[in-house]
């Protein structure tokens, strides 16, 4: 089983490499569960993969052809797609945006779909797909009707992986993630960025600006959770979807207010006084049209879990990674 | 006012163009009444342009950045894009219908995206957008689930038409419109052109097959009325729409034994005659994934309208194309 994962020198991409290494098997597209032999880590800059003879990073950009060759070779079994713009980079950049979440999405399902075996494709989609008015809480077949370009171009992925799968050129799957927090390392441009700043920097003695109103309430997931599902939603028989290939996957409903509430308890007043409230409209406009509260049944049928709650997103924060 | 219409060779395109002529004005992007001073006719093959000094054909390949750049010049006020391949070989051929539907509608917005006054924008799209169990009839806001690839490269082009409109770069308008009866001329690839067919040949004097059962029912609209709402459409203010561009246009449910029975109605039973029952799957399985029943507010408080009823449908076709 040759698995490739894009994004793979990122966060997400390192965590599911170790996760696999660590389980060993997959199920590939025939359902047969075969030994893991190989993950590709394809990323803009090399990944550093651990020390495993089963794992090699491939510096190259998703949105070059030959790049994509390299990487997606005709043995592979499985492609996840992590690498995306984010958020408020693809707010800001149209058209960086436009090319990489979609040209580049489009561009790999393309190469996949040409391979003699095509790989299963796991496609990381987003809640950003809904926003506007919508049903509270947001059940599986809500109309996705993003507003912001992120969501848009997320949705245009999936309309993808679902007719290209449903013309039987691969087995798609498009997994909407919740919110990914605690997140470790820097700050990124995504508008979702500060919900694991508010937590990360407070718990390294920094002061950080949390820049929406202490009762925006966020869908979020643990880094932990989001792997599990991950592979959840890889593993799922292709008989188990219907008339699209896209799941919600479960989350827990946190305001701003109670995650750090939730800091608070865990490691007290002194931490959780490093969050000061300063709010910017940019950040709040994309955020604020992200639903917070989901009613999956679908995710959870497949056998998707959520987080108990916030705390225990702080306690497994920092277990894994401080 | 300089109008373009993609595909204003066919049919569609050309009876726009002559409603508009006779309309002579529209509303422009800044909401002012103007004369229509030109209409470029844009088409793959030159149109045939009525003898009206204010029309003009170009020839021109859509998918070719040059011609769509010829038509649609820095003074064009506002773009009518009905050019596409249609369902029935976007089913067939993946490639063609991803090369006109997505990639020829991408790069026309685009284009009228970096114009100094970006034109109005109406993007034709079709209730092909919907497929799968939904809700009867199907609300406005009713989940948007392609089950071929018409409808889902129909549906991109709504999502950018949509995210291109709220990030300023244009005025765009999406109007999804029902099946459109009668065409005259010959039977198209689109999966839907024995709905024109059963009504046409046989009033010529022609047998045909209708490849869908009696009991099929579809939703309906008279040229004549298509094009009444396609300007009401574009007539309709910004501040008209929330938070998607995409608008139901109204319609009529038939079943296709109705169709003929109309046909009966006014042409009698000898031409009625003239439709045999010859099952296709491959028709019927595009066919039967659209839904037959709308319950459209939007459309109707905008001001579109649907026909009085099928005899309606036919008597117009006998009027206005015999």
């Amino acid at each position: 089983m040759r698995i490739v994962i894009t994004g793979g020198a990122g966060f997400l991409g390192s965590r599911l490499a170790a996760k696999l290494l660590q389980r060993a098997t997959l199920t590939d597209a025939r359902g047969q569960v075969r030994e893991i032999s190989s993950i590709v880590l394809l990323d803009v800059a090399a990944a550093s993969p651990p020390d495993d003879r089963r794992v090699r990073a491939i510096a190259g950009d998703l949105t070059d052809r030959e790049s994509v060759a390299r990487a997606v070779t005709p043995d592979t079994d499985t492609v996840f797609h992590l690498a995306a713009v984010v958020s408020g980079q693809a707010e800001a950049d149209f058209d960086i945006g436009m090319r990489v979440n979609l040209d580049a999405t489009r561009m790999l399902l393309e190469h996949c779909r040409s391979l003699k075996t095509p790989p299963k494709f796991v496609f990381t989609s987003s809640l950003a797909v809904f926003g506007g008015t919508l049903p509270d809480p947001v059940p599986d077949d809500a109309p996705v009707t993003p507003q912001a370009s992120y969501g848009a171009q997320k949705a245009i992925g999936e309309l993808l992986v679902y007719d290209m799968t449903r013309k039987g050129f691969l087995d798609g799957r498009s997994l909407r993630l919740p919110t990914v927090t605690v997140r470790p390392g820097k700050p990124n441009k995504a508008a979702s960025s500060f919900a694991s700043g508010i937590i990360r920097e407070p718990l390294a003695g920094v002061d950080t600006c949390c820049p929406v109103a202490p009762t925006t309430t966020m869908w979020v997931q643990s880094p932990r959770t989001v792997i599990d599902n991950l592979i959840v939603g890889h593993e799922a028989p292709a008989s188990a979807f219907g008339q699209t290939r896209s799941i919600n996957v479960p989350g827990i409903s946190v305001s701003v207010g109670d995650m750090v509430a939730a800091l608070r308890r865990v490691a007290g007043d002194a931490v959780a006084q490093r969050v000061r409230w300063e709010f910017e409209p940019a950040i709040d406009r994309i955020v604020s049209t992200w639903p917070a509260r989901f009613a999956p049944v679908q995710g959870p049928a497949l056998g998707m879990r959520a987080d108990a709650d916030f705390e225990s997103i702080v306690r497994a924060y920092i277990a894994d990674d401080m």
